[in-house]
């Protein structure tokens, strides 16, 4: 009884990210113990989409479709849903005002045209969307059943977790009993975490481990299968129990926790505060650190000091340091960490210097090339020297990672 | 003749942007004015895997295949293909040395298990990457051609610049001739560009205006259909040119330029320097300026000043305007681009102060409500205040898209 989720457009290829939707709806599945055997993507002719979607409903048992709504993309895919189950399209009066009233707040009137969205098809369950404003539908055929959701995220995750997963039996879903976890960790290589769990997955077929790799962070999918739901939930919390005692605190978080996350409720509950000085990555860990919601309480401030100028005036560091061991040295990534800490009279200052290329490298000091240093009120300053391939991004990246690893072994070992 | 991109695994799941692979492969046949028809992604089992490719070997010409290397998924992909179009696996030894290498750049060895990296379809062409590591391999059968490549989005890139889309006729490849381009713009509500844009749509069946909004931002996808190549290129040509007539200076970029790429462009071109202090995007506008390559030309620093405190001693701003007028508030915005401008010395200083919530807003000061300043040398300090919907990250993003909206409009004015 296959699971597929179906996304109608053409966002992603304009912004990677837009498929988001789909990554929200396959996590929560999965935390549900649902795997999904087929994503697809579908653009431009309709003809096309209803193909796809006659296929679907043909192949799996539970579906998942997801439409941008304003490109118009989530109406037509209302459209033919409602078409190929043999529906008919109402128009809705409670939809139609929650629209008008969404136009008037951004002082425009709701153009005739758009009134579309308003349909609603017949003999399905409306599903609320949070800020109620354009709804979800569940078409259930016998077995069968087809969730059509709008491509935002937060209603996505809203609508499945209010309407869908409370009443969702795993089971009959899939193929025998399944449950599945995610593990994260940053700073070591793939090959010595694979060598580390290796014996775990000799040692049963019925459970695997898939690794995959975002810079310096490696995400491990934990699955399990079995006969019965009761067993594998069980076999399942053994294996995690097993992974954590090989890989210790080289695991920071789980599911979709984020290293940024985990280092600011660390902050948040040892009641620490944090200032950062940034120069090769130009302000990505100050951008990441302050997406989480109440960051303001330990985090003070960031500095992006991409000139020297910068380090000296906002950062106290001397410019002979500067002079004599150049910007990207491990005494420039101390002095900055000790002066934005104690500038700020934070617990922490956190700083990094490096070369994100693709110029400015020598044979010397090549692009990649990153120092990272911690300030902390109690204990001595440390430093890291790391060389990182990849693109500027990547290195970007690595670098924003290593240094928030850096703090959090720290925070586990302060008081 | 249908186009379609099959990705296998499961690193969508975990992090969105792991489509990125297909996202570049889409981008790059749509300027090549290849459409695509389907893009679907596979998971876990194999049997599942060989389908779908035999499915779509049935139904497409020309088919891309993307396989995560680290997770093990390339090889998978690489052995099903092998064996759905009837070749061999065989093994070569000059990649197995590239492969031998990597490893011993990284201080470790290749562990036998990973040799299987090594081995080569029989009867493909290899698609040399730009590393020269993980190749990626050419299935052609008579007129259907099969490309599989590592999940690496520069070595994607590379491979479908280098050995693919230079020898790829385009006409081979749809049916009838079509051809397409992405205009970007930013400040302006869709709906309004959607009326301004209207009467183009209605002028011809054969052209189409797709919207994709990104916060701020909204993406104008334009594609023309014909007989001939040459007149589709004439009638986008002109289309392109009435857009651009309708809209003005509201767009801002072609394909996959981004807003921080044309206004780092515009700041090189004119020898102008930027300084910025960000409060409610928390370093994100420096995170996205830094990420062009070069921008160290131009951008001097940045302040991230989340307290107070660090909004009077790194910005200048007098406690009286915080205390009289609050931190978010057209003063303490001005303050600070004033301050972050004269204490850098840079032509512009850019800053913006906000409740980016989910917490701290209040009935006169609600979630969402932003206050952005530009400081400079030529003019007189300018601010804007603006109402934003959406979570924090949301309410970030527009935040950052706005500032350098009101960056680029001040830059294609001053001299």
């Amino acid at each position: 009884m296959p699971v597929e989720i179906i996304s109608v457009g053409s966002e992603y290829i304009i912004q990677r990210y837009q498929h988001a939707g789909v990554a929200v709806i396959a996590n929560l599945l999965l935390e549900a113990g649902i795997e999904i055997d087929y994503v697809s993507s579908v653009i431009g002719q309709e003809s096309r989409l209803e193909d796809v979607l006659r296929q679907s409903i043909e192949r799996s048992t539970l579906i998942f479709v997801i439409g941008n709504v304003s490109s118009g993309e989530y109406d037509v895919a209302k459209k033919l849903l409602t078409r190929v189950l043999k529906k008919r399209l109402v128009l809705n009066y409670k939809v139609l005002d929650a629209l008008k009233k969404q136009f008037e707040a951004q002082g425009e009137v709701l153009p005739r045209t758009e009134e579309k969205r308003a349909l609603v098809p017949t003999q399905t369950e409306m599903l609320e969307s949070e800020q109620g404003i354009v709804p979800g539908f569940l078409f259930s055929e016998e077995n069968k059943h087809v969730v059509l959701v709008p491509g935002d995220e937060t209603d996505i995750e809203f609508m499945l977790k209010t309407h869908i997963l409370p009443r969702l039996d795993p089971k009959t879903f899939r193929l025998g009993a399944a449950s599945g976890l995610i593990l994260k960790t940053c700073g070591l290589p793939l090959m010595q975490i694979k060598d580390r769990l290796r014996s775990l997955e000799r040692e049963d077929r019925q459970q695997s481990l898939t690794y995959v790799s975002d810079g310096e962070e490696i995400s491990i999918i934990v699955s399990v299968r079995g006969d019965l739901q009761q067993e594998v939930e069980t076999r399942l919390t053994k294996l995690e129990a097993q992974i954590r005692q090989k890989l210790g605190n080289v695991l920071y978080g789980k599911g979709s926790q984020t290293l940024e996350e985990v280092v600011g409720k660390l902050l948040g509950e040892k009641k620490r505060s944090l200032a950062l000085a940034e120069s090769c990555t130009g302000g990505l860990i100050a951008n990441l650190l302050t997406n989480i919601p109440g960051s303001s309480d330990y985090f003070d401030r960031g500095v992006v000091s991409y000139s020297n100028e910068a380090k000296i005036s906002l950062l106290d560091v001397s410019p002979n340091i500067i002079e004599q061991h150049g910007a990207v040295s491990a005494e420039t990534a101390t002095a900055m960490a000790e002066g934005v800490r104690w500038l700020a009279q934070t617990s922490y200052g956190l700083a990094v210097t490096g070369i994100a290329g693709p110029s400015g490298g020598t044979p010397i000091k090549p692009v990649g090339l990153v120092y990272l240093a911690l300030a902390s009120d109690q204990t001595e300053t440390q430093w890291k020297c790391c060389q990182f391939s990849g693109d500027r991004l990547m290195i970007k990246k690595r670098t924003a990672q290593t240094a928030l690893e850096m703090l959090r072994h720290q925070l586990l070992i302060d008081k």
